[in-house]
């Protein structure tokens, strides 16, 4: 997982430490000797491990001017504006980012690099502007392709949004390395992409071709022992469930880890109730089945909202539902999944 | 049913009565009123009727300049460019539409608006492009908010793509007009759209949106008896699975009809087998279950490459192994379908 900037300030405005500044506490957890900066107003003179408990020291300053001092190589938009624009102020950072040559990386549904004022900055400077969020070229159509990878293909599913699929992929492909694995972890989402430097947003890409591109990118990590693909939304999500199905049969995963939200009732922004666990596995597994037997071999619990005794419960209930390993990876790492998606 | 060009001129260019000149065919036998002719080299001088059977007796001309003596307001793009590019031929006959102010609707991949050499000569003649392919406006998230509509919410499905799912929609929609129930034929795709003057082509409308688009489409019918919603892809197949899913979750069907075409024993341009009718029934049924309970109440049988023996013992098959009506709905319209949707 090696990227081209390495030496990251990360914008998050006001906003680190809320549960929804997941770019910046990922980057801080999984590329923390990659960080040198956080931007934030509100936690200035702290560090990231101070406030987020993550293994990083970067330091937390006020002003773009005392960011720029930790020498970056590139800003990264660590969250997403309230709205959708970008406010004023933001765009005077950018500027002076992009003036001074230091890269802007964005997931952002606007894109950075069709503003003309960016783009004129950039390129006096030298500086780069990465949207992880603009779709790749082509109009791939899957047509089971997957399944001649030499690479076992595993892809993390959800009981809901939002909940942690993206950091069960990455603590997946982690195990695996720690024991001598070649192994991929496959973004397909900006948070992802950042921390692993290729990939691609699903979400942006046309209904037709979203497998077709999930087909592509297995294919062409096909030749390592293990391929990770982070899963997005979930198979009975009213607005996400389509880029859900078409990850599972762009992927035709061997083994697939269902992560659930374990605080959570009712899905998020919908009234929904969660059905049981171990019917989320049966649903899972019968989405692929007639395409390729792939099986739920472990289930990850994200503890966020719990006690610590809660938690324990939670993963014992799960085990007991499902008869599957379940774990907190963030707390435990991923060997115990590891396993199952082995066998 | 009402579109705002009604003297169209078809380009079929030589494809004329191929299986796949869907939208010739289609416009011919649903609006066989609003054709005055069909541009084809292969069968000049004869009419629609003759070649295709469909209710048309629209003549078949060679040439542009005969074509537009018949007065077209709009010249229709109906067939897709093998390779996708827009052969040099159609671009000169394409353009002299143009300037004769006749309007060109097209449902292809490439839009013809965004060609300034066209645009021009629509700008001067006053003719008008469209692009049926244009994604819409906006960025909508689906809330489930369907099950709001006062009428009663309809879907076809199918076993496979490109076996009659529109059709099956637009006979229901044409059984129930003749009942005196107010029926909307929600258009999903360029040829239902340029049948019904309206809708939406889901296949170029990014992931995340698709449902969102489907459910304000729906929502904004909501006030007639029936809305029946055109399906698209299958749930089964590996590329086109995630736009079957924003349907069905976007729509939230009270009623499903399945289309089968049952000759096909494998799905097409894949080498999967198809499972039992009995199988999809249940999938379609369990994929919408927990946000709705939506049934499948009958089956539309193409039997397109069937002898009139085979078709019949094809309709008696379907209802053995599903216990539901099966119709073949060019042959003896939907109404016995209609009334399993209604109860």
């Amino acid at each position: 997982m090696a990227a081209p900037h390495q030496r990251l300030l990360i914008l998050t405005d006001g906003s680190l430490g809320v549960f929804d500044s997941k770019t910046a506490t990922c980057l801080l957890r999984y590329r923390p000797g990659d960080v040198v900066g956080v931007l934030d107003r509100g936690h200035a003179g702290k560090t990231a491990a101070d406030v987020l408990g993550v293994p990083s020291h970067a330091p937390i300053v006020a002003t773009m001017e005392e960011g720029l001092a930790l020498r970056p190589d590139a800003l990264v938009i660590g969250i997403a504006p309230p709205g959708g624009a970008l406010p004023a102020h933001w765009r005077a950072m950018i500027s002076q980012a992009l003036e001074r040559g230091v890269s802007v990386l964005s997931g952002l549904h606007v894109f950075l690099a069709d503003d003309p004022g960016y783009a004129a900055l950039a390129e006096i400077s030298g500086a780069s502007i990465v949207d992880y969020r603009r779709p790749p070229e082509g109009q791939p159509i899957a047509h089971r392709d997957a399944l001649k990878t030499r690479a076992r293909r595993v892809l993390t599913v959800g009981t809901d949004c939002n909940i942690g699929k993206m950091v069960a992929a990455v603590e997946l492909d982690k195990s695996a390395r720690g024991r001598g694995l070649s192994s991929r972890f496959l973004a397909t989402g900006q948070t992802g992409m950042l921390i692993s430097g290729s990939g691609l947003t699903l979400d942006r890409i046309p209904g037709d071709f979203m497998a077709g591109f999930i087909e592509q990118m297995v294919v062409e990590n096909g030749d390592a022992d293990l391929v990770i693909v982070e899963g997005q939304g979930c198979i009975l999500h009213p607005a996400f469930s389509g880029v859900t199905m078409a990850l599972l049969h762009g992927s035709l995963p061997d083994a697939m880890i269902l992560v659930h939200h374990a605080a959570r009732q009712i899905m998020r922004s919908q009234t929904l109730s969660l059905p049981p666990l171990a019917d989320w596995v049966r649903r899972y597994e019968d989405a692929v089945a007639p395409l390729h037997p792939g099986k739920v071999t472990g289930i990850a619990i994200n503890p966020y909202g719990l006690t610590e005794a809660e938690a324990s419960d939670a993963l014992r209930r799960a085990e007991d539902e499902t008869g599957l390993p379940a774990v907190d990876v963030v707390k435990d790492g991923a060997d115990r999944l590891l396993e199952g998606v082995l066998n």
